[in-house]
């Protein structure tokens, strides 16, 4: 096991301009290889703030990760907040000047004054190679401790995260205590009845951790193990899986990092079933979560975005009558919208999506929030109506986890 | 001006689990109402932990903001927590208990034991109605400063930061030296060359900040000034904003929290022009990206998802030859396609998205990344070929941040 902390510098995370990715994936990757994450940090562009936190963070860390304030610009400062930490002078470092010289000119741009500042490094730093742009990441050893700087740039980071640091990582990680954490994915049930399904914690836990984490596609169940060897804490980890799968198997839909989408796609893969989608209020979000993950053409057709009356009469030929009767937002018109997209992609399946989303449009008896979703498949056509909340993006994000799990149901039988 | 940190508890964050996207909320609105953020910092469920990390973030704050922890399940400890800080004790809040009692009443469920709990609250603690869940926020005084803890959920966190702790917070900010912040969005160049072309900061800023934040939709530029007054500090903002949009005005589209695709979509509104999309490797991202805003019926008529070629034959008549000979992934395909779902749907403009997004699919002349993008308009259509990267995830948010640039010249003109 090993203790590490994280830092995230910048005003732009401080302020809340963008949001912190890179700390919950450098957690999430860390604590797959045994690291103990002990905090995240974000502050702001000031030199005093960045040196004292550098101190503070390591003091009850084995390792520091700090992102950001690399780039070529005046208000990027980590380099020299590193340096007057450590006490340490910036030199010009001649292996990374050849390396960016060559980066540019392999682009047909040139390396101007500004971009060259990258190769200005800390003496004491180990660069680490970033194959994906021009600041380099830097190691340094602080009395047995790791410290290691990256860029901000999600991919960039990423880069040098699992080029050189995990496996490094990695390494110290595995002596000692092993820390171990395992996920299980329900849907279809809420935190608080999932919890008394389950009973009483200290009942079984002995030791270990449970944790329900809620969000639109269902309660995760996170349990979390430390034991003297990884054998014995995958021992307590299957103990207490064991316990929670006898009361609650029937809304366990995955494990770990499995969202209901992979598991969806997976399923179709499997079984060589294809699906297409009539995307209304979701306006080709549900189209989007199936094409996420590389090789979806094996299992996605197509879809259509429906998002007018005149758009789901003429491209979808849903029926005039229907629309004028039941309305846009009807098991009626989702049936037809989900028959007519699977006859026209010539699919297994065939979803659709339509309801309001909001904030306008609410009406007495479809109040804003109602959303129905159809599923067509080779036996028939099923309907169903969600009743959601007031806020636009939750809508529609639920709505797209209430169609995965419609498709779901019908996958496993 | 009020010195502000945020806290955020629970294994899920610190572990990677979920990514913060509640203390970017709340740092946004905080810097909106002239709150400066200190830091953010996220740590686990533990007990002495929390205690110690809320004495450490209030010694040096004027308020401190904590999220997560107050569930109805073994896990969530802040109420405990900040009752040690405190050293308070925790006590049954009769108001509370009746407001549940009658919350879930009106759902038609009964008040369980478990969701009882949340009516046990600290002495000492001012309950802030929470209108969208069980869990009431709390507000303490702490010698004058605030200390303020909210449920973790983001829908339930942002009522109460509305209804309670912003309208608070702004009286108090508005106290003493003003900060304001300012951002021009900028699109169509690179972070470098945007610096370059600004020109040396020390020669314009003149204690004020400029921060340069590089995004899929195109660079930022961040103003950051101080101020004893407001009006010196907004005169402070007008002279640095000048002085950028006398270098750079034709890369800048929009002011603040305006994405691209705000502008695009104020623009459609107020020309009274539609759109029609026709994707391929995005599956429904656009369609998405243009439906994310309320209203976006009257601009958003609908779209296609043409994933396989049998769809983009099919269901938008692109021509087999056109396929066979150039390939999905042409300007002549793009072109088909943009030309036909703008006939389809009768639209004034009609968007088409084919690209290699990866991982696999890559050929010599058209590597993975290669995107092109199709625009009709009334006028005829154009096309433009893209080469983004090796990530999946990059490629299709770029393909769209892409196509509305193109949308957005358009519109301009």
């Amino acid at each position: 096991m090993l203790n590490l902390s994280i830092l995230t510098i910048g005003d732009e995370i401080c302020i809340g301009q963008i949001i912190n990715t890179n700390a919950a994936w450098i957690a999430a990757e860390c604590t797959r290889i045994s690291c103990k994450i002990l905090a995240h940090s974000s502050i702001g562009d000031e030199m005093d703030v960045i040196v004292s936190e550098i101190g503070r963070l390591i003091a009850h860390s084995d390792a520091l990760i700090i992102t950001g304030g690399l780039g070529p610009t005046h208000d990027d400062i980590t380099k020299e907040a590193i340096s007057a930490f450590l006490g340490d002078t910036i030199v010009l470092h001649e292996p990374t000047l050849a390396y960016l010289k060559d980066f540019y000119t392999s682009r047909n741009r040139t390396l101007t004054e500004r971009n060259a500042t990258q190769a200005l490094l800390p003496s004491l730093t180990q660069p680490l190679h970033n194959s994906r742009g021009t600041a380099p990441g830097m190691l340094f050893d602080y009395h047995g401790k790791l410290i290691v700087s990256l860029p901000g740039v999600p991919m960039e980071m990423k880069g040098i995260m699992t080029d050189h640091v995990l496996p490094l990582l990695a390494k110290r990680a595995a002596i000692g205590d092993v820390l171990l954490y395992k996920t299980l994915m329900t849907t279809g049930i809420p935190e608080a009845s999932l919890a008394d399904l389950i009973g009483e914690p200290s009942e079984f836990l002995h030791g270990a951790s449970l944790a329900f984490l809620p969000s639109y596609q269902g309660v995760r169940l996170r349990i979390g193990v430390s034991g003297a060897t990884k054998i014995a804490a995958e021992a307590d980890i299957e103990r207490i899986e064991t316990h929670i799968r006898s009361k609650a198997a029937k809304f366990i839909f995955g494990e770990d990092n499995q969202s209901l989408t992979t598991v969806v796609t997976n399923l179709l893969l499997k079984k060589k079933l294809t699906v297409s989608v009539a995307e209304s209020c979701t306006g080709g979000l549900l189209g989007a979560a199936l094409t996420d993950l590389a090789g979806s053409s094996a299992y996605f057709e197509g879809g259509v975005q429906t998002y007018s009356y005149a758009a789901k009469e003429h491209i979808l030929s849903v029926k005039h009558e229907t629309l004028t009767i039941y309305g846009a937002v009807s098991s009626e018109t989702v049936e037809e919208m989900a028959v007519n997209v699977r006859q026209k992609f010539s699919t297994d399946f065939g979803i659709s999506i339509s309801g309001i989303a909001g904030p306008g449009g609410g009406l007495p008896e479809k109040p804003v929030g109602t959303v129905w979703i159809g599923l067509a498949h080779p036996g028939g056509v099923i309907t169903k109506r969600f009743n959601f909340g007031n806020d636009r993006t939750m809508n529609r994000e639920r709505s797209v986890g209430a169609a995965l799990e419609m498709l779901y149901r019908a996958l496993i039988g």
